[in-house]
């Protein structure tokens, strides 16, 4: 697409209400723009970051067994939330919305709904293993609605709801979920650690959580000495508890981090007073057991921009993959010289944003950096003297590092 | 994908609460699930069919010029919606939903919220024109909530919004948006009328609605002799209302029609009250010109189901590109012989359901009816004794229709 037409420009001055890292860079990238406090627009850029992370989220989740996408409604009647019990729970009252003289709650979380259609659609064990996930706008109530996409009071989320008969079969799924969870978190760049914690308003089991380290994260989280595994703060005493000790020596570390990600062992807590039955091999209605999983896909976008971005340089290195944009073409010539070549590549098929404003370089590349896509190439009329554009790995944009790439060589270049 | 693993099996008693067409068909052929009046969960068959409408309604936005999706949020804070003065508006409040213990409206529409957006990140005319949309789910007070997708108190929507400098650039765009319109709703099978209609609560300027003419539609429209224009019953006193006469001769009739898209010119209805201004050539604030296009999404799936279902015989011919599956392969043989074909197809990314069910071959054929995939493809040992696959065009079931395919052709017969 071409830079001119884009909306939402990036900004030199913005609010002072802003502090976080993930705030500050993707509102002055022209990512994000803050409607209220935890509500926010996604403009175009930042729409493309979060349609990236959902296909990575969708590959991934899409290949565990029995597992499919719908999407199921933000509005959520009474009925289904009081036959769990939940309606009236003060824990619940204290997140989920409610819509103003009706009997409907606001989609917080899924769990009444998705044990509703459970019944409504499932009758035997044979239709069983059966996995079902969307990707929704969710409302919860936030006091604290900050951090940018850290904290919302309205986010992007997934959320995956399994059914399975024997306690052994949804085990062996819980399992190969959270190594997924983790293929996620990876191919989004973040190290994410699968931290033991309580089951909060879900759940009287524990789940597990993901929990990226970084700068503002809220959640204090204790951290074996591999660094790998980890006990959230509220399930242990502290570095002493007992707990922790069973790791069998080296050093316990507490660290401050973001919870992205979390999958819930639920037993029959749902299926039992909703009546999520099939029909046994012989014969008996027996509650499923259920589990559920969910990522934040927003929040996400936020814990990426606080690992790889950069308040003072003003730049963000996005991972190759979450980035908005694979290429980004900046036109220095005097006389529109990009312009071919953001049509060839555009023809060929790459993902190209095309600086074609007329602006003075290091504004376009005070933007560029902001945009932080994986490649960055220049055309000017020095590079084309030289033979070609000049080619450079955005996130190291040292002068050395600089290579003169042929335009006929540009495609295999990039790929 | 196998439907022995698709969530939603078809089903053949469903409650008596549904009337419609579209409500019967796609709840019985899996597609959506009823939770409440108007609040519908799409299965995984029914998210398919929305997913290829919103792919056309993309298609065609995104070749509009300086037109782009972004994703505003749903919760609407009072503050946006006072300078507008529709906070208060008595028709506004009989749509809007409000959250309990809250100064947020949920979206039912989102003018307020793109002139925000707009005078927030735009300043100068040079940056003009600007079109923004976004495709997502829209809350509405809904009376008469019933007709499965076509009254919805939630719903999907694709709402778009313009900004001009001029009357005349205004002007032009709207003649673009109607005849993309036009064209997305010829690619969705369905001939939409431009309808002249009132403002209603979002303008004083009459509007442009795109009427699809079916028997459950609850507007009442005049359709000029030629059966390409016509105008809302609204807006006339009846068949002898002098606008109509107009049209010269021939004979104006009513039809009960549904609204699938609207498109309102605003002026500065809502760019005066919020300062919705750039600086104009001369240095002067001016407010822009404004005009809103919206396309109900799910609705149009309804309106699509009404017009090629069929109760009776239990069949739902979808037109190409707006079908659940491309191909629909039915294995009858006895001993699984469709396996390696559906390997094969798959392989060729062909989009393809397999149904490796052990049912009676009625049964499957029965639910193939509501799957209603344009290339119906049937393996059995009949077929591959006569050399390969019997395939038929699923609307065009009689026996002398079908041909047999040799396997090794199957990828160029779906082409």
């Amino acid at each position: 697409m071409r830079q001119s037409q884009l909306f939402g420009a990036t900004r030199r001055e913005i609010s002072q209400e802003e502090e976080s890292i993930n705030a500050i860079l993707l509102t002055r990238g022209g990512y994000i723009c803050r409607t209220a406090a935890g509500v926010t627009s996604f403009l175009p850029l930042g729409l493309r970051v979060i349609e990236n992370i959902k296909n990575i989220v969708r590959a991934e989740m899409n290949e565990l067994p029995a597992t499919q996408e719908l999407l199921m409604p933000v509005f959520q009647p009474k009925d289904i939330w009081e036959e769990s019990g939940r309606w009236d729970d003060e824990g619940m009252k204290e997140v989920m919305y409610r819509v103003q003289d009706t009997n409907m709650g606001i989609g917080a979380t899924h769990e009444e709904n998705a044990t509703d259609l459970f019944r409504k659609l499932v009758s035997s064990y044979k239709e069983l293993p059966l996995c079902i996930y969307q990707i929704q706008t969710k409302f919860r109530k936030e006091l604290r609605a900050k951090s940018g996409l850290l904290r919302g009071r309205e986010f992007i989320m997934k959320d995956l709801y399994s059914f399975h008969l024997t306690e052994e079969g949804f085990q062996d799924y819980y399992e190969q979920a959270a190594a997924a969870y983790l293929r996620v978190f990876e191919r989004c760049g973040v190290n994410a650690i699968r931290t033991k914690a309580s089951g909060g308003i879900f759940s009287k089991r524990p789940s597990d959580e993901f929990q990226v380290i970084n700068s503002v994260g809220e959640d204090t989280i204790y951290l074996n000495p591999a660094g790998d595994e980890a006990w959230n703060e509220e399930m242990v005493t502290g570095q002493d508890d007992p707990r922790l000790l069973e790791w069998g020596g080296g050093e316990v570390r507490p660290a401050q981090a973001t919870e992205v990600g979390n999958i819930f062992p639920y037993g029959t807590r749902y299926t039992v007073p909703m009546h999520g039955e099939v029909t046994d091999e012989t014969g008996q209605k027996v509650p499923v057991i259920m589990g559920a999983y969910g990522i934040g896909i927003s929040r996400l976008m936020g814990v990426i921009t606080e690992l790889y971005g950069n308040v003072e340089t003003g730049k963000i290195a996005w991972p190759t993959g979450i980035a908005p944009f694979k290429v980004h073409l900046i036109d220095l010539s005097p006389d529109g010289q990009g312009n071919p070549i953001y049509d060839q590549l555009k023809a060929a098929g790459v993902e190209v944003l095309f600086d074609d404003r007329d602006r003075r370089a290091g504004e376009k590349f005070a933007d560029a950096d902001l945009i932080g896509a994986p490649i960055r190439l220049i055309v000017s009329k020095r590079s084309l003297d030289a033979g070609g554009v000049e080619a450079v790995k955005a996130w190291n944009i040292s002068p050395d590092e600089r290579e003169i790439v042929a335009v006929s060589e540009l495609e295999n270049f990039i790929r």
